[in-house]
This record gives C-alpha cells, structure tokens and sequence, in this order.
C-alpha cells in the first residue's frame, strides 16, 4: 500500500505531496508540527498532541480558523485510510505561502500537511543493549517549548554525536543543568526514585513523558520532575529516554562510560510494562 | 513577465515551484540560503554571496557535488531569464529528500531552489525619516554566523516590534551586546568613528556590512569591528542598518527614543553615497 499525504484540502499518495517554494514553513521554518503514533490502527493520545499543537500554534502566534475537532478529524481520516495498523503520522502546519520577507503579511492561509508512514519497527536489540549517549552543549534557542520545525540544530547534534560512534546526542546547559535528546525526553533513576528535567522553555514537554510519569507512579514509583545536572549522570542506576516513536529505550552508555553496570536495568522494563498498558490494545 | 523559479534542474514560473512535503529544508530547517540583490540587470557582489553560501554549506556538513561556478552559471541564467533590471534573487539549497528522520541518509541529493522576484523599491520616505528599532533579548541559538532557514526567531522579532510600533527588532545578547537587526547589519557613529559588532558566532557577516566598511574607509572615515553595548545606543550620534536588500537605511529611533536629534544624518548619507560607488552601474 502506497503512503498517503493530505496537503491543504487534499488527500494523494505520499511521493505527489508538495508544498510551494515560497511557503514560509520552507523558507523561515515558520511552522510547528507533531508526530503521533498508531497502535493497532489507533492513534495514541490524539488530543495530548492537539492540545500542544494548539500550544505551539498560540506560540508563534500563528492565526488560524480550524478547530481541534477539525484537525482531529483529518489526522484520523488519513490514519483510517493509510490502513497501516502500526504507524507514523506526521503532522505540520505552516503560516502559509506568501512572497518571501520575514514580515507576516495579514490573511494567510496556514499550509496544513500530513502524512502517514508505515512504522519500521526498531532492531529487537535496542531494549536489551540499550544506547549510547554523547553530551553536548546544548546551542538551540531559548525556546525549546514550542515544537517549531526550526530543527537544524537538533540534526547538527544528531549528526555530531554518531560521528563520534554514539546514537543520539544529549543537550546539556552552559550550567550544567540536563534538558532532553534531539528528539526525546531523558529519566535518571537514582536510588529507586525516577528524576526527569521539569517543563521549562529548554525542552519540549513530551507526551510520552507525561504518559510514563502517569503510568509509573501509577505502578507505585517515585517520580519527580526536578532539575537533573549532568553530574547526576555517573550516579544513576538508570537512565532512559522517552519519545513517541521509540517509546521507552534504556541508555547503556553516556560519553562512552557505561551507566552502572552498562546493562538494561529492571526499572527502566518495570516502566515500559506499566506504559504498554497505557497503549491501545490490538 | 511572470516571476520564474528554478528547482532541481528545471525554470519554470515561479506559481509552479513547489518542492516535496518530505524535503528537509521544509521539516527540519535542514537548509541554507542567500539573497542576492541586481542592480541594472547586474548581480552585486555574486563571488562573494557564493563563497559565504559554501561557508554556510560546509558548517552544517551538507555533502554536495557541484562547484561554486555551476552555482554562479545557475544564478546568473535565473536573474537573466527573469529581464528584471532590478530584483532580488533569492537561493536555497536544503539536504535534499528523504523519509522523514532526523538522521542524514548517505547520498542524498541536495534540492536547489532560486527564484527571483522583481525588487519592489523602499518607500522614498525611508532614507528621510529613517527606521525605528525596538531592542530585543537575543533568543536565537549560538551559531547566527551560519545563514540557515532557522528563522522562526527572527520572524517572531520582527512580528513583535511590529506590533509595538517599531519597523524592525535589534537582537542584544544578556551581556547587553548588539548583534544584528532580524536582517540586517548595525552600525553606530560615535564622535565621528563607524563602529560595528566584529564578526562572531553571534550574527551574520553581511555581504553589504563588509562593502559598506570598505566604501567607508575607501572615503576616508574611520570604521572599527568592535564590540558594541547597548548602552552606547544612547550617545550614538547616528546610526544605520545595512542588508542587500535595503542597503543603507538610517535608523532614527530605538526603543521609542530619539536616536540624537532624531533626523537622518550627514554621515549615513555620505557612507550610503560611497556604497552606492561600489554598485553595478547602468
């Protein structure tokens, strides 16, 4: 089955998707997006995202005329007619197309693109070897809340981290002070207790945060959002990080020094059972 | 005449360039650009936009095949297609294509994009009433020396000092350090000395910043690259933006204060006549 877009009004096969070249989302990365996640043909938590999309949107002060129920229905309708029971819905919206000049022109119409990917399931090894972390400075603007499409440095970091034979990069304040990955949510477990950074403008709230709070304290576990340093890292039991694709993935090693003992740790699983049962059942 | 647009190999009418929802210049700001300014059918200063096109290219590691001569034939066949005498070109080059993740596949072929529009010329009252600026906390991330599509912040800057009544924003860093305007260039002339902030991860290095140095110096004013404060704002004697696109625009207010007595003055418009000896002439 081919992937499906939608494009402004419009649903088509993935490969005739486009967007004009003077779309502002193209030229200033002047847009917000969300990536959820189909289980079982079910989306999970549309509405966490819709609401922070609607966060996002009200950030950037992005004018619009669509309604939450709106948007939902269309991410539906295009999971319903990608029929993949697993997958990947993207979700983008733009300030529109105008001709080029930061100055935003009144009565735009927002550029709205979804698409639909089925999902590639991650190698069967990540759960049990876990992955490797590199620190970096973290060099992103003052405003890692809003989910902007604005990610150049969040690619740069990816990008720095595996060519220094890491999987991911984890973005550290000139203070010290832990903020996220480049594309997820980090949890220390230190002495029993579950530590992640607090919502702050330095990192993005993750729905799937939220959810493995919820679900861990609701399986009895402590869990505090708190400021994390970096210094915290060669004392925690172990680490994890959380994200709407890859769900809950240990971090074995961090700047080639293992967690602990460099292996999965039984809180980190005791987690992501408490989460799966967050999930939609098939 | 129709604007027209090059993407990928073809010209075609600007109305008709679009490029795919998946490039990574409209989902990750994975993309860098220059806008090129033509004067009497001319392309000002074209060696040295492409140099700092291939500076931009080689900082975010965007792995390409072609050379800056293939880049200056396409500019230059796009700006005489277009017959304008004065336009603006406008050129983009992203990491190309690919299944949405934030990971850089190997071979990936870049996407290439310039349009040009016909220049719309400034209100003949700006270079007489001059600007005013609102100044800004620089929220941007730490490498504005990389002329990437990241311009989210930069649109959010302008949209906000619009809305309190000024034309433009002036990002200062915490240490009350000016950077840029959101694009464009600073200069304060101080007991009769040009000075500009010197070139640093902080801001852009201005195509027009350095000819207006130069055709400064060349009419025998003193100009100094050096650090400027904030608190200098207030004994400047003049002071002006430069940017391809506007040149040399004075600025007569900052932060609702008068910029000296408030009127453009004599210097700006010697250094603007001492730029304008460097343009392509009719």
């Amino acid at each position: 089955m081919p992937e499906i877009a939608y494009v402004n009004g419009e649903f088509l096969p993935l490969d005739r998707a486009t967007v004009h070249v003077e779309d502002r989302g193209f030229q200033f990365a002047d847009a917000v997006y969300e990536v959820l996640r189909v289980y079982a043909g079910q989306i999970f938590a549309i509405n966490a995202h819709l609401e922070r999309l609607f966060r996002s949107l009200e950030a950037i002060d992005l004018q619009h005329g669509f309604t939450t129920g709106q948007l939902r229905n269309l991410v539906e309708e295009a999971a319903r007619r990608s029929r993949f029971a697993e997958a990947v819905v993207y979700l983008q919206i733009t300030r529109g197309r105008t001709a080029r000049h930061r100055a935003v022109p009144p009565g735009l119409t927002p550029t709205i693109v979804i698409t639909v990917r089925e999902l590639e399931p991650a190698p069967a090894t990540l759960a049990e070897t876990g992955v490797a972390l590199e620190t970096v400075a973290d060099l992103r603007w003052a405003r890692c809340d809003i989910k902007s499409v604005a990610l150049l440095p969040n690619v740069l970091a990816f990008e720095l981290a595996r060519r220094h034979g890491a999987d991911d990069a984890l973005f550290v304040g000139a203070d010290g002070a832990l903020a996220e990955s480049t594309a997820g949510n980090i949890f220390l477990i230190t002495n029993g207790v579950l530590r992640t950074p607090p919502k702050t403008p330095r990192l993005l709230a993750g729905v799937t945060r939220d959810a493995v709070i919820a679900a861990a304290r609701d399986d009895g576990l402590d869990c505090r959002e708190e400021p994390v340093h970096r210094t915290d890292l060669a004392t925690a039991q172990e680490i994890f990080l959380t994200s709407t694709t890859s769900q809950v993935v240990p971090v074995t090693t961090i700047d080639r020094a293992p967690v602990a003992d460099g292996k999965t740790g039984p809180i980190t699983a005791r987690v992501y059972q408490a989460f799966r049962r967050f999930l939609p059942q098939p």
